[in-house]
């Protein structure tokens, strides 16, 4: 029966020593780190991942800059507001909440954060310099890189071990094999034209799902004692929840739990500690400007 | 009894095809890809290395343009030397031969190619938008791209097949691996920590081993009827050789051939399509400019 990952607890751990570190910083040199959340539109959904943000920033001591634009912006005005974001001193993060509404090039858009502010580790140098083994991205995505925490704060060794990706998303599921690679992992990716999949995962020491389907490994697929990290985030109706759905992860979470020795449960597992490395992120965006 | 993958004869095709584009440019709007080569110092393997390129070029109808620079020349000078490669639009691609002088920096050297002209494919931002599947690189690095034009060109099927990639280098291994994975093949990286490599390798239907060991890779670890693409180049003693040395790969081809159903023979095999990548990736850098 595995034990359970709790990325609540350690998320709240990583905040509270990201919130250490800005204190001193701001005790030694009177600057504190500055994040600039750019929210275009009404989403609803998007409004309330920016409120969880503001949320942890808030927590850390991170100053949050507001940048609201209306739904019906242009490509041109929210790429001005980016603009002026790169070449503010006092804003060391940009975050640009996706999606953005149609028609807006989100690339783009992306593409003109500058990359010592991307601390969503999107861009595409930092993805480049994260796959060549001994360059060093400015940051990783915190998706991926929440996942590594998981996995070191738990004790799972990583180098010489084998390791299977499900899902190969410039955001989530390559970061995360570049990332087990760094760290001496034999990693393999699969994704939806991998034959007999179930096969693939029982060669592996460590599972990572990042795939987008409700409880879709198995535990039978599973190696006994394999290392559980799911990422998936999805909603499932229930008419027996309150809100009529519930939320489940990519992996059968009763299934794997017999097999695995320690798995991330959902919610309460990786969803947490993107928050938190965002928070990580803003703060090494800081340092490297003193 | 495995064929051959004959990379010399398919890699003269390729030139081939490229020499026929270049000059049906030539005749629509009179211009021809342009090519720098910068080389710095004395090198005797550099320069053999330097004169092959020139060759095809020569073949395929590419202008050279030769940058050479004394041994002792500064870091700055070689800098000014690419800036001004950058601003010429007379070329196309630019080529730094590797190694340069001590103490100078390569990367800073290498990052300063504009990406538009970055023709080996090195630079990170190439990397990271060929890891990222719906991105598209402005070039692919020339010896991976050239080991699968030779996968292509020999009717092997990628989708849904294993791949092991041995080695992890940023320049052969990873974007290897990626493109292997856009190509739809489900991957897994091997490298100097992972264990039990032979079992790894048991799995893959196609074998890509870019390590740097003579003769690594034994007929016994693989599945039987693989496809073996042989990236090594090692020089190993041999006294009855006019030479006292002869090259082989990174295979024991002699084992391997027993049990692979197509094989790339060291040399001849993936060597010469880095070269005659380069060319089409000159090409291609023309004809963007169009
Ligand atoms: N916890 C968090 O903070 C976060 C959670 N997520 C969650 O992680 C999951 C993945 O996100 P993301 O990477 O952005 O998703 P994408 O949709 O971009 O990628 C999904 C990947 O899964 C693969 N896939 C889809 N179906 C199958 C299948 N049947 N078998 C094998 N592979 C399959 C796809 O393969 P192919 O490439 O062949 O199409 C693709 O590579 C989602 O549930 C998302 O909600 C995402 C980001 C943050
Ligand atoms: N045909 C051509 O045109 C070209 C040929 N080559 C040849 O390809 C080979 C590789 O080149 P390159 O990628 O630049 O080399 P690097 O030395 O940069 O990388 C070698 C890789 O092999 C891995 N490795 C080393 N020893 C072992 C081992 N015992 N078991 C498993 N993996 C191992 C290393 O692992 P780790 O990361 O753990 O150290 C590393 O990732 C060389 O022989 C080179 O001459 C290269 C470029 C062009």
């Amino acid at each position: 029966m595995a034990t359970n990952i709790d990325g609540k607890a350690i998320a709240a751990l990583v905040r509270s020593e990201v919130k250490e570190e800005v204190a001193a910083l701001k005790e030694k040199c009177g600057k504190s780190p500055g994040l600039a959340v750019v929210l275009v539109g009404e989403r609803v959904d998007s409004a309330t991942y920016v409120r969880s943000k503001k949320k942890a920033c808030d927590e850390c001591g991170i100053e949050v800059t507001d940048v609201k634009l209306p739904g019906d912006a242009s490509e041109e005005q929210i790429k001005d507001a980016v603009r002026e974001l790169n070449n503010n001193p006092a804003i060391h993060g940009i975050l640009v909440q996706l999606p953005l509404p149609d028609g807006v090039n989100e690339k783009s858009v992306l593409e003109l954060i500058s990359v010592e502010k991307d601390v969503d580790g999107f861009d595409p140098i930092n993805v480049g310099l994260l796959a060549i083994k001994d360059r060093e991205p400015f940051f990783t995505a915190c998706t991926p890189t929440g996942c590594m925490e998981l996995l070191k704060r738990s004790g799972v060794e990583t180098k010489g071990k084998r390791a299977v990706v499900i899902g190969r998303s410039g955001i989530v599921g390559i970061p995360m094999a570049m990332l087990l690679n760094n760290a001496d992992a034999t990693v393999t990716i699969c994704h939806s034209k991998t034959q007999d999949i179930g096969s693939v995962v029982r060669e592996a020491d460590i599972v990572v799902a990042a795939i987008g389907r409700a409880n879709f490994v198995k535990g039978e697929w599973l190696k006994k004692g394999a290392v559980v990290i799911d990422v998936g985030i999805n909603s499932v109706d229930d008419p027996t929840a309150k809100r009529g759905y519930r939320l489940c992860g990519d992996c059968d979470y009763n299934s794997c739990k017999e097999v695995a020795s320690q798995i991330t449960p959902v919610p309460g597992g990786v969803g947490p500690m993107t928050i938190a490395i965002l928070m990580q992120n803003t703060l090494t965006a800081l340092k490297r400007t003193l």
